[in-house]
């Protein structure tokens, strides 16, 4: 049903532990995983390791370093601390990318474009860093509904307009069909991504109204919303990216039902509406 | 206090009728409403325009307009009715300016070109119409949040992509830094507009989290948020408008409130942030 380039986010089924994941996974033919760090450091890095190792299963990507935009100097300290950390975890994760959610606006700020700016000081301090562990920092806009308190890099143009500042194989971009899917820029904007080798993710997840309180966990089953998710796979592969395609979706409906059979219906909603 | 420039969006103290509405914003000072088809069609477009009149009051803007992307015939015969009723009584009301959403993605729909050529269509039936009537067509973008449910047109970019195929006095945009406050393109943007004529209107409210559940109402105050209203303000008058300044704001927090009071929170916010 698949086309072998399935990869499932762990937060799409997150009702499930790790162990539980790698056995569904594997039951249902699925060999490519995305991991989040906070389920990672409670079941132990290593350990992790070991386990998906040990499942035949690879790891797509690591989320998420980031959270750069801090002025307060301390702070800033512990954020670039905090994110060689996640590098470290990804390197030991044997993925080669970590995905970065920038950071909002600090409180009281207006200031979108200062805070650009300290994201950009922040990847020059740990691009190098992440080079040497085998480690690309994907820099994930996020939709504008997350500027102010998430992420302040809200189109792939911001997001390329930073990772052009660093080699193509330390910084690049997450294509993330939620947060782009309504910008009429997103084509041309993956086009220069892939010229650049910059798609270091391509995620799918759909766009569904109406949006629940805080926004952050109303997105879409494939299929279920607004976005053309083949329309979106035809972009990024027409721009040179032929790797792994990765669901990641929040969604309480999803959390609340059996994971075997929401993993069931990822991998058949991907076949459906995204190969 | 004010600037003599700014006016009061019925919206934002929707808890008055128009008869307070106007002997509150009179009592203030406030010489300038923006209005919206529902309240005013229950107390009589007529009535309404005689109660300003009487009151010295002027019109700066009608909402709205559009919901133009239904692509079933009898519903776009419809919609385009039911437009140009709302041109009527933009004209009956004195006011030059006629705000439009544009509309969602109809159902099942994942073409958003296609939602947005339908706009264009409408608008070549509808500009002449509004044009002997003396009022103009502002085009608003809508936060990207609103793609699917509410309007297609998430940029000013996309707004003028529109606008730009009527005359300038016949179609335009609205400037609202609700929409448009984290769009880096957006200063580029204003200068286009304010260059060609278009912008028609200039719309205040701020950027608050969390959002609401269904995202509609959760507008701030103007200063409770992260949109720097003097750097809009310095921009649109740098593009060479000296128009109204509408201050229109979705809050339920305000709405439970004494009319009177936020009317006086919205003249001295506006002051302090805005002139």
């Amino acid at each position: 049903m698949s086309d072998g380039r399935l990869s499932v986010n762990q937060e799409t089924i997150k009702q499930w532990s790790l162990p539980e994941l790698a056995e569904g996974c594997v039951k249902a033919g699925i060999d490519k995983v995305g991991l989040w760090r906070a389920p990672v450091q409670s079941y132990g890095v290593e350990r992790t390791a070991r386990l998906l190792s040990d499942s035949g299963l690879s790891v797509t990507s690591l989320c998420r370093g980031g959270f750069f935009t801090a002025p307060d100097p301390a702070e800033r300290a512990r954020a670039l601390d905090d994110n060689r950390a996640a590098i470290d975890e990804a390197a030991a994760l044997s993925t080669d990318t970590l995905v970065l959610v920038s950071g909002g606006l600090p409180e009281g700020s207006k200031d979108l474009h200062g805070a650009r700016e300290r994201i950009a000081d922040a990847l020059g301090q740990l691009a190098p860093y992440a080079a040497e562990r085998g480690v690309r920092l994907a820099i994930e806009p996020l939709h504008p509904m997350f500027a102010s308190d998430r992420c302040v890099v809200s189109t792939l143009s911001q997001a390329l307009d930073i990772a052009e500042r660093f080699p193509a194989d330390q910084v690049g971009v997450v294509v993330d069909t939620y947060h782009i899917w309504w910008d009429d820029q997103a084509p041309a904007q993956i086009a220069r991504a892939g010229a650049g080798g910059r798609i270091h993710s391509f995620q799918l997840a759909d766009w569904i109204t109406p949006l629940p309180a805080g926004v952050l966990v109303g997105r879409g089953q494939l299929g279920d919303g607004s976005v053309d998710f083949r329309a979106f796979r035809t972009l990024v592969e027409a721009a040179g990216f032929d790797g792994p395609v990765e669901v990641e979706i929040f969604n309480e409906g999803l959390w609340a039902r059996d994971g075997a059979e929401v993993l069931a219906e990822v991998a058949s909603r991907y076949a459906e509406h995204a190969c």
